[in-house]
């Protein structure tokens, strides 16, 4: 049901050329009202890509009617030309749509970074999605916004008399800060910016920001939040932000399934941390190392990577104090050998590690994979 | 040459068993006088291997007689009882050589973590490399060492009248602080331990520790440089220096050329920078990037990871300022599209990338290794 699973939004996904293979490439998302409330996370990556830099400034003005988003095409480190190919997007789907001004249009991009976007297909693909919107298409938005997706990603979650609906691409260069990843969120309950900005800060915190396929941080991750009130019914803020981190839960454990290459979906939970942010930190640095990921990938219970990851961080623990599992058996306790390692099994997709640090009562979970031949295959095989 | 080619050393390297495909996995260097100067750095990893807390140690008393380095098990997260072990094998080479306290005895081990070493065999090792001691040992002493290496790894640097020799291993978990090496300097020159000190630690600070082949930092490192003054010559400081950087620089090449699985060795200049930390800091960036390591490996000049990679720093920068050129290639000029990427030529084994941060007059260069389904699999196949 994805983005249309709401009230008061129609979408398309139509191919306009940009990917030479013909598949569709381009996402409208088009808010029908009453109102056009919204709320964006984007990257932290100090490098972004055109849209970007333009979606955040769309965002301040308080007002989104209508996202494009394209595969095919990064727009980063495109230069001033590329930015103004960006606002060109714009202008063309308040153009295309009426009744909108282009600075209440937020443009999204994911592709090849460093190569200009073929405007003579964008534009008129615009005119073309414009023209195929309907209050069902959400799936083919979603389809038109992979990029090396096996899959198209959606989400649904049914309240009380409102709905949050979304649509997710990311299959690489997954990282916090975000992972790239183009997603956008719907909602027909009558709530504010304040509101869904704060609900979805919440959520990406701890969904989103613990996904860590690759370790690479994007110059074009986006999250959108839109209301547009049709349901005519305000949740109360708890029921509503929990509604958001559900679907934005059930989006991150869909791309970390489907990251390029992978065999293995990593769980890692870091308990009895000191902080919040000890965990998360410890967890991060477990999440990428390279020598543990292709021991995952072997099915190799090799704990004292992540004792070695660990050790890296500056967070609370004694290295003597620190117990390891993984899926389920204590491999080590006390930073020294515990239960014997051939008794794991690890010939599942996922893959538990638990990380015990005994400094406290905080816990963390993120989600990394396996780093395989395959992966590598993909990021040179072609330009990507 | 090895180790031995400094006057006052002898060295052996034998099969004590430890491994069990036969191969040697014991080495022994001796300084033989008249002096037993030293210096040490280790690993940054606050999970520390057995040998490295006693080498640590032996290190701050000042003198050290023999060195006993074994393959075939890290002794690294194996408690009280692997501490014990390291114990034992020092006193073990002090009572097999005579004269020497266990106290005198640096210890170094590689291998896997978490596994205790065979010291039924490990011990009576000690005795037949103690018998197996010659002023020509080097070579056998650098081949003992060897755990993943395809080849063993020597450098010697000839003064007037005095020698800087070294032996290293190192073939994966490359990374700073230092990578896991286990690294043997020794000198005829008449130097004290301040000297040494001195001049160790500025060599590694601008060749170990800019090496970084993936990102993964050992629990195990140790870098030992070694004085007999028996050349009786004492050379000036700048000179002295000099040798020992040269040396370590021409290992931590070989370490960067035989890394795991690597096809292509990659250099990273990063010039203009406001500060010597931020070219360090950026560069490292660049070096970890397993999408750039990737695209490397496909001969990709894929250099919006360069700049996505800097983007996700604090280094002083302006996206719109910052060059880069693969191969000499200014590929990206100003922060977007520069010279034609197909004019890059990407064939042969080294790969130099240029960031040119326009923030300063500072530069650094690192070396770092492609991403290889080769290294995938010799990280996934077994356990290392």
């Amino acid at each position: 049901m994805s983005v249309t699973a709401a009230k008061g939004f129609s979408a398309a996904g139509v191919a306009a050329g940009i990917k030479s293979n013909g598949n569709p490439d381009l996402a409208l998302v088009v808010n029908t009202g009453p109102r056009r409330s919204v709320a964006g996370v984007f990257t932290s990556n100090r490098v972004k890509a055109a849209p970007v830099v333009w979606s955040e400034g769309v965002i301040r003005t308080g007002a989104v009617g209508a996202v494009v988003l394209n595969s095919g095409g990064a727009n980063a480190c495109t230069g001033p030309e590329g930015f103004q190919d960006t606002r060109a997007t714009a202008e063309k789907v308040a153009a295309s749509l009426g009744g909108l001004r282009a600075g209440e249009v937020a443009v999204a991009s994911t592709g090849l970074i460093g190569v200009r976007l073929p405007m003579d297909k964008l534009l008129p693909g615009v005119d073309t999605a414009a023209g195929a919107l309907s209050a069902d298409g959400g799936e083919d938005a979603a389809v038109a916004i992979k990029t090396t997706d096996s899959v198209h990603k959606t989400a649904v979650f049914e309240g009380e008399g409102w709905t949050v609906g979304g649509m997710a691409k990311g299959a690489g260069m997954l990282a916090p800060g975000l992972a790239t990843m183009l997603v956008v969120l719907t909602t027909d309950a009558d709530l504010g910016n304040d509101v869904l900005n704060k609900a979805l800060r919440a959520a990406t915190r701890v969904t989103f920001d613990r996904v860590d396929s690759d370790g690479c941080m994007s110059t074009n991750d986006t999250v959108l939040l839109l209301a547009s009130g049709a349901a005519g019914v305000t949740p109360a803020y708890a029921e509503f932000a929990d509604a958001v981190r559900t679907v934005c839960e059930d989006l991150a454990r869909q791309l970390i399934g489907d990251a390029e290459g992978a065999s293995k979906d990593i769980r890692i939970d870091v308990v009895n941390a000191a902080s919040e942010d000890d965990a998360v930190e410890a967890g991060r640095s477990i999440a990428r190392n390279n020598l543990l990921k292709c021991a995952i990938h072997g099915e190799d219970p090799n704990w004292g990577r992540v004792l070695s990851a660990i050790g890296t961080t500056a967070v609370a623990f004694r290295p003597d104090r620190v117990n390891v599992a993984i899926n389920g058996v204590w491999v080590c306790k006390d930073g020294a050998i515990g239960a014997d390692r051939d008794s794991v099994d690890m010939r599942g997709r996922e893959v538990v590690i638990t990380a015990d640090l005994a400094a406290g009562g905080a816990s963390a979970t993120l989600w990394a994979n396996d780093l395989t031949a395959e992966y590598v295959h993909e990021n040179s095989a072609y330009s990507s």
